[in-house]
């Protein structure tokens, strides 16, 4: 058995590493930290957690030594506290934002103010099986990519990759109330935020730096919390290049992500279920990827989604150790979601 | 026109009687008072009214005179306040739950405190249009019941009065989460409240002291939160006496309500409306009650739903303020909610 | 008075006209048909009109002579019935599809089938005040745009008409469940739609055709349901032409709708309700129009927002009207919408 | 691996079942039958299984031998196939209502008709674990309990037993969407049903007799559906008999659930998480029971809750299977539930 950790494991995606790692097999899970609620049981705040264990949050400063430390503390302070991190783990995956831009330069940009561990940036592997998979390995330092840029990547890294994508990228990303984390505010208040179809971010969300980066397209993003708690998906509008059709994007996808255990192509021609929908993908870690060409036309829809806590941030964190471990890669990850949900 | 102000316009129960007096024909809106907001648009808090007005939050310090002053402030502030609210305006509707509860011991034991303006509690009028008409048409300190009070005691008081309730009464509330105010905490945070059936007052909820006082009956009501924002439904068991059947039940609701303006006996047999739903009820000032007889026995359900921010508290007193001027009960109040919402 | 009819008074559309017409100081409601439900109450069907209307629904062969028809029935049905519609009333207001594209042959292209009155398309004023008040002082015969096309064209027309947009617009709609109407089926089962993202149309809905029409621009415009009853938002990614920036496009905006009663130009800096959401419009005939330019980029969001069942079908009809019988617009369109809801 | 099959797999309870056995590692399913979509793959229908299954429905009458058959088809059709049924498999597990209650007298007050299959009634096991474990052992004929009937009993029966419950006993139940199964009619329409408190059934819900037969307690039920998908909570007014107070609530408890793998004991004095919430029991075998005892009487609150498609149905049926096989009793039930969600 492994020892792992959890730091920041009073929060949403914290939450979900300690429901994952609770039901992993190979791993014992050994401490999470929680300022806020040391010495209290983890299954006071998630109580889904009842009768699954008796585990104690713990301040920060009483972390030991583990295999795996899994970071889900808050932007910035994260960066501050890598150096002391390393050495309690082998192993570090962070699912803070603090590591997922390589360029300092991009980062300043995008979060508004200058990285402070700018050395480290170069040691992260990004933590996206589907396109890192041979780095991560071998991988101690991983840093877990956001949720929108997950679903984005995935949907426009196959027909990027094969050349297909012409121009620049308009992507429409859509999230649920979870995205923005357990800490209460007037934004997130249920009485705002049910049934709301709120546009917070109309150009320059921190996530489509990320979708730049790894895709090398030009993505103009705009994110919109829609009401969900769980789910996030990415409509991206492309310009298919040449005279690339229907044939050849399924082509692209199928050849990408045949032998993904995580990835699925969701494109039927009709029916409620043609398209992905997060709806159907709370608690699992798939990530539903899929396409409609418009006839006549060179414009192809793409459309990712996922659970923004799973797939989108504590599973991929989880799928990224069991390669580094050399798992199976679904295990502790087997759970499908549900229908109706 | 009749000058009004607001003190806590920021709330929820203020921004709905900004939205009514905004468009009352008789009143002039004048003041809002927030001591978070001071200096601040009105519509920039409740968007709803962009257009409608261009006034904006004041100190309360900086109340002046008004024909009639509605309080939505905290509970216990309002209390500490009231000698300085008389001084601005001859009327004060307060909605706040300080004077509701006649009894100083009545309030001790539910509010787990003292009264501190005891002296004042004989001097307020319900303002419950329904049971008080003849008092509000004189009343210049007028007291607005609790949402799940008023839906519960609408439901109860024809049965009560006649004499056909035999016993105690077991009432379930339920409510939508703008009932515990605009105020961000970790019980009202959208990923959290969302689709949620939360138990929060399994006894001793202050709004069955309200109950019990107002109908005379002993009371047990259990309060529930449930996926909505608006809203409050109260269930209410009986054991009827004597003989009485659905044909009497049905006769004492028709005999108190046939000339009410806002409230509205639904009992029918059997579609999906048959019973009151505040879902129906969105920004109208309609308390629907209903009931339904069980065949062989001497039980029945009793039903009374409506908005609670409007008849369960800024409609209602709204109505107190139309008939304590002498206006159509109605002015102001017509909008009559949506089908579907 | 104005004695008024609604032709297809059981649907979602219909029953909107019915509260209107109900709540209008100028208007009798004559008559209502619904074949399902001929013969009974209206208020059976729509709940919130209990106490508001006695009338039952008729067969449409019941049909007599009023000043003014609605026609909320359903597609092609009204263009078959049409030349017996136009015997009943001088004015027809339209709210079905059939009379919305000038064109036969761009009909044929979205609705996928032949026009059966081609020869009565030009005879049709587009029912959108913004747009065409002129025309329908004095127009008999009105088709209202669809409820998506509505947002789209009040967000994108001012920036189209100043020769602000460059090339081709993304369009990103999202829509209520409301939209599809009051006929249960697989798709709109609550266990299905309940907080689904669904892109039921990731290209060609008929509503872009509408869109393009009245704007001469090339929208390509992707169709979502999200979880919501009424509301629909459009989101359009646009090129600015020129030098254009934030400046223009507000000076755009403002020029065009500073007299329109129903339009509002909702575009902040910050705070969550910086741009148009339709959570706030429930209920209101408000069309929000909101922008946000990109800092060092041509590029800008256009977004617009209303509730489908008023400004986007109903409230739109019962303003056009206002419109051609000479009344204040704003008549028995007053209700402002909630907050929160 | 024992071999399974499902009639009435394309439903809501069907597809629960498929999700559970497809994943249980001592079961091959070997078919599941639909009249509606015999020949089309089950994942068409149930879309979380996409890549887990290549099964398609069947006919009926294309069923073979197998070793357990699960029976999650309509009521009535259920009892008039059970002599075919019951050639099919020597082990069947119904989870329609039909061999629920064992008086046919009952069942004909409840059900409002004859039972066709009456002398089978007897044959029939209760499939609830928490109370017929040492039956279910042997057990070749299973009939899994309601939703709604298995959390208002697994909340009542520990008090029922130790004698602690004086005189009747008022159940107010609460559902989601999917217990009215996927059929599409008006009731369940999305904007009809969305943001409902609807009394469905004010009296004689037929849960209830079930309710009343496992207790021996006069049961009087109410039942509303709320907005959630999936989630039953049931909650139970009772009087304490004697002296009894918190202390013996705790205890009988305690005593009756300290061993069972899927009842956990919810009664905190404090929090939002302080009594049992479906919302956290989303896909897992879970039932929460939980109590509140008012201060200085002798009533007390008990809830219940559980996801009505799992504990409620499937996975009751499935830990009926694992302990008649002599499995695990958490196999293939692993999953926790998800919070937030």
């Amino acid at each position: 058995m492994m020892r792992a950790a959890v730091v920041g494991g009073a929060g949403y995606i914290g939450g979900e590493l300690l429901r994952l790692l609770v039901g992993h097999p190979q791993v014992e899970l050994a401490a999470a930290t929680s300022r806020s609620f040391a010495g209290r049981p983890v299954d006071g705040v998630h109580p889904n957690l009842r009768g699954r264990t008796r585990l104690r949050f713990c301040e920060p400063s009483a972390l030991g030594e583990y295999d795996v430390l899994f970071l889900a503390g808050a932007h910035r302070e994260t960066m501050r506290g890598m150096p002391e991190f390393l050495r309690h783990a082998k192993t570090v995956m962070d699912l803070s934002g603090d590591f997922r831009l390589r360029s300092p330069e991009t980062y300043a940009d995008y979060y508004g103010t200058e990285h402070e561990a700018a050395e480290l940036l170069d040691t992260f592997v990004p933590g996206l099986p589907e396109l890192h998979r041979a780095e991560l390995r071998t991988a101690d330092r991983v840093s877990v990519p956001g949720c929108m840029a997950t679903a984005g990547i995935l949907a426009l890294s196959p027909l990027a990759d094969a050349g297909l994508i012409d121009g620049e990228v308009t992507a429409d990303a859509r999230t649920g109330s979870s995205g923005s984390g357990a800490t209460a505010g007037p934004a997130n208040l249920h009485a705002e935020r049910s049934g709301t179809l709120r546009v917070f971010a109309p150009t320059r969300h921190r996530h489509e730096a990320e979708m730049r980066q790894s895709t090398g397209l030009t993505v103009r993003m705009t994110a919109s919390g829609v009401e969900a708690v769980r789910g996030v998906q990415v409509l991206c509008r492309v310009r298919l290049a040449g005279e690339a059709g229907e044939r050849a994007v399924r082509a692209a996808y199928r050849r990408r992500y045949q032998d993904e255990p995580f990835v699925r192509v969701v494109a039927e021609r009709r029916g409620q279920h043609r398209l992905p929908d997060p709806k159907l993908l709370s608690g699992s870690n798939f990530c539903d990827v899929g396409f409609a060409v418009e006839a006549d036309s060179p414009y192809a829809l793409l459309v990712g989604a996922l659970d923004n806590l799973v797939k989108g941030g504590a599973g991929n964190a989880v799928q990224a150790m069991n390669i580094r471990f050399g798992w199976p890669e679904e295990l502790g990850l087997e759970f499908p979601g549900l229908h109706p949900i």
